[in-house]
């Protein structure tokens, strides 16, 4: 998940219940989407102990520890890329191909951070993507603690040459965001000479979480790296006993260009072909863990939806596009570039789903973009997944990422919801691993994800639009 | 806690409910307990939002801020028993000695691990407390993964020149345990040249977990370390899949000899002055993170007991004595050298009390080495704890660490039962900081505590001996 844009981002852990409009399909409609009960439960079958059951983790695994994560301009996103477009051929999709995506590269270089004063604590950090380097031998310098911008305006006469640490209560990921995507340059603007940020977490166990800065113009651009929970609570501690707390900060990251690529994979549709459902995921991930959390649960779910169709021979009235953004982290440079080559083909959209807040039991979909009729085809839908208990539909509240790029030119979206509560725990960590996920999980999202896709892009409407 | 010793831990989830032997206790008895009441409610007002209340968590902070981990053999030890021996003169006490403890001293060196085939990926290690150095340059070695000893010696043809990784489903501690301990001589056995084991705990955030290992006579000492939960899952997963998997392993430990201190201190009784109830706790941690669920904590309760009986100028009847051991984690020292120093008064101890398995929300005490008079009176004294919700009585199931060395000579015992679920989350690792504690929860165990130890000092007889 895209964590530069807040303002595209979920309160992931939204109490918002189904949205509750009166729903009057006419019965034509209502018998139609009835009508797939028995294919649904087909798709359900093969997944949920059936001959697909396992499969997912599986390939997912073996995709996960054979490529490891994969940071945009890694050899490993492109080998990962290109192993995925052969999964694709093996499938018997009718088509795929990829487009180049031409996006910034930021590259981690050493990384070593430290408490000197009032005692030598090394401290685990990872510098946040886009982070410039420090001045070789790094930084040292005192520490001032703020819980909030506000905090940081009222002491703003204090912050020249010092290193600022952000340690905002954990509220939600939305309320985070911007100490790390604007933290760095609202100190800058006052002197200070690095920034440090608390991990994005409501647990840790000494972990710490990178993710995305994002400079503003006219401040100057200093490093920034995140610390765990553990380390801001000390420093914080520290500093309100009224110690010297001096750190040392060394980060020698490395900043350049280069191309990747989107991949774009069609079942092409058997009525309405320039019509389209896409299944959308992003294959680029952080430099830390698997990557598989975030966001390769999403991929191969989509990948698997593909193939089953493929399997069972299903060929839906209008086109399924797989959609594989590159460069979703370092802020959708796939989904926008995606957009822009593909505008024409936007309002032939009929809904646009995309996994990428986990992949743990599903529950249901988010909706935005159509209107109450739409909500109401999603919610009639939804009642032939209840045999795996994904029934629940959404405002999207801003969930979504690369998706919110389609959202933009008006096409409806669907974000896939699960059981996430964990979900950060691993976002941007190295415990995104494949021990974070459950076979049994993936098999239901993967189920779920190709009875949806395969419906809606099989209506003989396409879903209105809002 | 005790790593080395599996047969005297707890099961520490244990399912037992309280003992549910039948009480008759004398109703003179039953009465001088309930004449309690009284001065129970006061104790545990001064911590639960009383006076007291946040002063062990912010005195307990500033203590593992300052001296952070302390290893035995560490300069950081023997300063933090310097000052925990200064804050009980302050506090008042009657007497408070150091007595020296002889032991062996382990210091970790530079570690480093990785898997070097299939591919290039850095392993987060922590290597075992006791294991021998590698070669200089490290080992690197294919890797031969058991699920159990029964698979190790199913495979023993396999082992010779192999690092072998022990990778058991965790159940509980107690199961896991002898892999850690012995898991590397029983590989050596076979001709192993290096053994990793899966981290203990139920819950990782790629999170490694130290702990003893216990060579075995008449095996080659092999260097050993623990993986994450994450790595572990991983290199077993390669395993299965048939790929040649190579791990390289560097360590540079240290063993030596060293000389640290038990500390006693004392509230002399005002009728028995030498019959004793003993509040104990260990000042040695694992050099990582802080060192305050295991076991600081348990260290600063008792200290808060101490305080706040001279604070309330409560002496009870007999000699309350908080015990602070060392060298606890590298083998049981400290105890095993306070039984042979005290063993003259083993058999006025009416009960010893510990705490090493967290200071979380207080539940209860364990019960052994006593009869069922002994438990029924621990039972009557647990409804003056009511309030706090510390009500519970179990059996002890093994459940303690150095107070086993006390139990062994007939005391009886007993151990702070808490909400610890968290526990093996935390235990061992870097995330065993003042972040995984609450102040709350601290504010209660020491009312607790205080509550316990005193009532027991003051009753008029010693508690039977089973």
């Amino acid at each position: 998940m895209n964590p530069a844009l807040p303002l595209l981002l979920s309160v992931m852990l939204s109490k918002n219940g189904p949205a509750t409009e009166r729903c009057d399909l006419p019965s034509t409609l209502a018998e139609e989407i009835d009508g797939y009960r028995p294919v649904v439960r087909r798709i359900l079958s093969a997944f949920d102990y059936g001959p697909q059951s396992g499969t997912t983790y599986r390939a997912l695994a073996e995709f996960a520890d054979h490529f490891g994560h994969r940071l945009v301009g890694s050899e490993s996103l492109e080998a990962a890329i290109d192993e995925l477009v052969a999964a694709l051929r093996v499938a018997g999709v009718d088509r795929v191909v990829t487009e180049p995506v031409e996006t910034p590269v930021w590259l981690r270089g050493r990384e070593m951070a430290a408490l000197v004063e009032p005692r030598h604590v090394p401290l685990d950090v990872l510098g946040l993507g886009g982070s410039v380097a420090t001045p070789p031998g790094g930084i040292t310098a005192p520490v001032l603690v703020v819980r909030s911008f506000e905090e940081l305006e009222r002491r703003s006469a204090e912050v020249n040459g010092t290193i600022v640490l952000y340690n905002p209560e954990w509220t939600s990921y939305l309320q985070y965001v911007p100490y790390r995507t604007k933290g760095p340059s609202h100190a800058a603007r006052y002197g200070a000479v690095a920034a440090l940020v608390r991990s994005a977490t409501p647990a840790s166990l000494y972990t710490p979480h990178t993710g995305m800065l994002d400079y503003m113009p006219g401040y100057p651009k200093i490093p920034a790296a995140a610390v765990t929970v553990e380390d801001a609570d000390m420093l914080s501690r520290l500093a309100k006993r009224g110690s010297n707390v001096f750190v040392h900060l060394e980060m020698s990251n490395n900043h350049t260009h280069g191309v990747s690529r989107n991949i774009v994979a069609d079942i092409t549709g058997s009525v309405f072909p320039e019509q389209y459902v896409i299944v959308g995921a992003h294959t680029d991930s952080w430099d830390v863990g698997q990557g598989v959390v975030d966001d390769a649960g999403g991929v191969f779910i989509g990948l698997a939806a593909m193939a089953q169709l493929r399997r069972m021979q299903l060929r839906p009235r209008r086109t399924l596009r797989l959609v594989l953004w590159t460069a979703e982290e370092n802020g959708l440079h796939g989904a926008t570039e995606f957009v822009r080559r593909h505008r024409d083909e936007m309002d032939a959209v009929s809904l646009a789903l995309e996994s990428d807040i986990g992949t743990f039991a599903p529950v249901g979909l988010t909706t935005s973009g159509g209107d109450n009729t739409t909500a109401c085809i999603l919610r009639r839908l939804l009642t032939l997944t209840a045999p795996i208990g994904a029934t629940r539909l959404e405002p999207a509240n801003g969930r979504g990422s690369d998706v919110t790029k389609l959202e933009e030119l008006g096409v409806p979206a669907s974000v896939l919801l699960t059981r996430n509560e964990r979900y950060f725990h691993y976002h941007h960590t190295r415990a995104d691993t494949m021990s974070a996920l459950s076979s049994r999980d993936l098999d239901l999202c993967a189920a779920f994800w190709t009875a949806v896709a395969y419906v809606v892009a099989d209506l003989r409407e396409m879903l209105p639009r809002g």
